[in-house]
């Protein structure tokens, strides 16, 4: 066993000679975040000098950009401007890369350049991480380079940096978050304002909640994307996205809604990592009933939050900005500083490594919770009857029936007919349901949401 | 300008060398918290290492109690138990001090001896570092040896690392916090229980929340050493404690918590931290009023909260355990493996250095918010107008006068007279209050609480 000597170790003095000088970085992205990059560095240079002990300062040295032409919300000067990626990672005033473009081809590109020529990677870019991850971290290992993702997942809010440092001596038993601002919108105007969703939707766009495209928003991949990542970081292996259950809200209508507020329960898009017992990850996205008084329900508009359960620091809650300008730039200069630590540090990958080859899945039909579920059906008698018996004989338990009748069309052939289940295999759910489905009275297949108990 | 090499820094080969060694830490003291670290490293020892890429193994090589005999949570060998601090600190197996004894004055030297002998302290004494953080701080910058704290500031929440590290981009706007659990605890079952003061500390000393001397947990000043240690590290510099207005629970009545609930509003131990438009710092910690509906509101018996209000990230939220044997040994844990970490870096200081001289505090007379007064008085005619005309006096807007008549003493001479008052500066209001105080209607000295506009 090697002992640590109490003197200083060896590279102290030189690092001592290098206080003051400054790190580049080159700037890939100059859109929401990557301006706000800029942005945040004009405005608290002086104040990370100083908080750092005098021993960080950042410049932007080149930034990237499709447009040169484009009216930016920050300025830079022109010669800091290029359009091409290879260039601004092999500029020798780049210390630092910074992700900001979004997609998973040329962002991948560029990281995988920087992390080869030992640049650090800071980047926002979910979606790349959780589809490519595994590559980029072998990357990351391979030339002792790390990359920093705290933007990545619920803007603002520190999570990776809790996750990873603060509940570094936590086995993780659970995460449970509401991380993606969009859709929590677009649930809560559906609640409140009596909106149908693609109502509600328009109004996140017109807002500039929702993308442009807000496929991955309302699809709940981005929240899967967010989900997976810090699954990673609890349990130290990369995820496959194609083995976590992804369902977003686009099937949530206002009678849903309506039936969870009468039930004292709230919708929201919830993203749930748990360990089970022998040591299998559970990993799901989707629309669920949580209790009205639980605190997630409090999470409002497009803000975010992480619930995290550690074996020793117990239930915490983490809550702010999901994304933005200024929060999604705040995590991404804190990422800075702790890649300009790290360029000093000979121990120094403070990134993500994985270190477990792999881990267990478990599948999502393995996975237990009570239901809501939403039938259409033919208003004619014995359609309870029928269906209550295909449940009846699955072993699934009734807590309730409730045939909500439209003032409008008191006699309507089709109707609604919502039954609330009692905790059961989800896989043992969609047997019975796909058999219920055969059914002559049921017109569509039946939608589900969990009632999660937190 | 000195620019970094893409190479590695020197001294990384030779660290990678010391991949696997093991880290011996002194542990001071083995009571609630210290055996709680005893405990999360032998359950969580391999995860750590695992998580930390190989690089962190840490096994306690001594542990400082006073009474060697005393059956403890936690199991070491006789050999590695000894009650002379001096030996612990000079112990050349142990590489890291870990304070967990707690007071001002052993803990003092054991910290300062430590950092001389540039072994990296980890400590959750928050008394020690609101009262001589000045000295201690100065001898960590001497000995360019950290000095790390999580544990000192709400139990298993990463406040500390949030506000250095995740927010060292943020100019910290403010920062608002129920950072005393004992408090929080004892106001609750005021509120939900009806039971007195007295009644409720007892409760909270029986199920072992309160210290054996209850003293800090009411008189506010717990609070008031972790917000004073908030303030310094989000502003820079030291902060005097008598400087700091600080007012505990113990003249919180029924009847108070009772016309709170009546006006929406719940009464809390707030700790306030705000940073003025001038740059000078607000701190104060006292019983207030706040909003039924802020998020806050919903802290509940022991647990912690402090939202966090940066120029970047926005308004955020942290809550969890806020103290106990299991949260506080996950942040001295974290608290751990940082120093480990920074034991191997040559520009390692991760610990707080002070970066202001000094900083301008705001005078508790000048910090505004609206009020409420409750007044002992005679019940005669008139008692209303009297007091009503020393208010508009002094131009303090009234919003609200109550007398609740209790139906036990209907004509009882002396009442409650309860008056809600608009905003005006804390200095203004005492002024008036003592002059009202002077009127022969008024019986004692009124009772003051601020109603917090969050
Ligand atoms: N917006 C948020 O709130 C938020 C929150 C968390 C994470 N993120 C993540 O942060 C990343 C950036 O998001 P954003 O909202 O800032 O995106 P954005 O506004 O669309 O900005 C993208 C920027 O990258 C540039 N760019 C895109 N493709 C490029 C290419 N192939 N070559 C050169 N430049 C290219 C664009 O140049 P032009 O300006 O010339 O078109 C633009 O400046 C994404 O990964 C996103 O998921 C965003
Ligand atoms: N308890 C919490 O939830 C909590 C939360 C956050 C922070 N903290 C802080 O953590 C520190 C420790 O708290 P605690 O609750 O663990 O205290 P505790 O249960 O009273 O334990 C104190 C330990 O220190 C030893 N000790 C005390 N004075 C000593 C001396 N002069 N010489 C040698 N050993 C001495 C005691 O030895 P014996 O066992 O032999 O008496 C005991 O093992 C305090 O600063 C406290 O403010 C506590």
């Amino acid at each position: 066993m090697t002992r640590f000597a109490l003197s200083p170790p060896a590279g102290r003095d030189e690092a001592r000679r290098v206080k003051c000088s400054t790190l580049g970085i080159g700037l890939a992205g100059l859109g929401t975040v990557g301006s706000g990059v800029v942005l945040a560095l004009q405005r608290n240079s002086d104040l990370i000098t100083d908080r750092t002990g005098g021993t960080v300062r950042l410049k932007v040295a080149k930034a990237l950009v499709r447009n040169p032409a484009k009216a930016r919300a920050a300025d830079l000067p022109a010669d800091a401007i290029t359009t091409d990626w290879q260039e601004l990672v092999a500029d020798p005033a780049v210390d630092i890369v910074v992700e900001l473009i979004g997609g998973t081809d040329t962002a991948f590109d560029i990281v995988a350049a920087a992390l080869k020529a030992g640049k650090p990677v800071v980047t926002g870019n979910k979606a790349l991480l959780a589809e490519r991850g595994t590559e980029l971290f072998a990357l990351s290992k391979e030339h002792d380079t790390p990359i920093h993702f705290e933007a990545a997942v619920a803007g603002g809010i520190p999570i990776i940096k809790t996750v990873q440092e603060s509940f570094v001596g936590n086995r993780i038993l659970s995460m449970t978050g509401i991380i993606n601002g969009t859709s929590n919108y677009i649930l809560e105007r559906m609640a409140n304002a009596g909106l149908e969703f693609s109502e509600a939707l328009k109004e996140a766009q017109d807002l500039g909640y929702a993308e442009a495209d807000p496929a991955l928003d309302v699809n709940g991949w981005d929240a899967a994307h967010k989900a997976i990542l810090l699954a990673t970081l609890a349990y130290g292996f990369s995820i496959d996205p194609t083995k976590v259950y992804v369902a977003g809200i686009e099937q949530v209508r206002p009678i849903d809604i309506e039936f969870a507020t009468r039930l004292g329960y709230v919708v929201k898009l919830l993203a749930v990592v748990r360990e089970h017992d022998d040591g299998s990850i559970e990993v799901r996205v989707q629309p669920s009933f949580i209790p009205k008084s639980h605190i997630l329900a409090s999470v409002h508009g497009v803000f975010n939050a992480v619930a995290v359960h550690g074996d020793a620091a117990g239930e915490s809650l983490f809550y702010g900005s999901g994304a933005g300008q200024d929060p999604t730039a705040s995590s991404a200069v804190a990422d800075l500083v702790e890649a300009a630590r790290s360029l000093r540090q000979p121990d120094g990958h403070r990134g993500f490594l994985p270190y477990k080859e792999a881990g267990a899945l478990v599948p999502v039909e393995e996975t237990t919770t009570a239901y809501y579920v939403r039938f259409d059906v033919t208003d004619r008698p014995g359609v309870v009857a029928e269906i209550a018996a295909k449940l009846a004989a699955a072993g699934i338990g009734i807590s309730g029936t409730h045939s909500p009748v439209n003032p409008e069309t008191p006699d309507a052939d089709f109707v609604d007919m919502v039954f609330q289940l009692h905790s059961c295999p989800f896989g043992l759910l969609q047997e019975t349901l796909t058999e219920i489905e055969g059914l002559d009275c049921v017109n569509s297949s039946p939608v589900v949401f969990r009632i999660e108990k937190l």
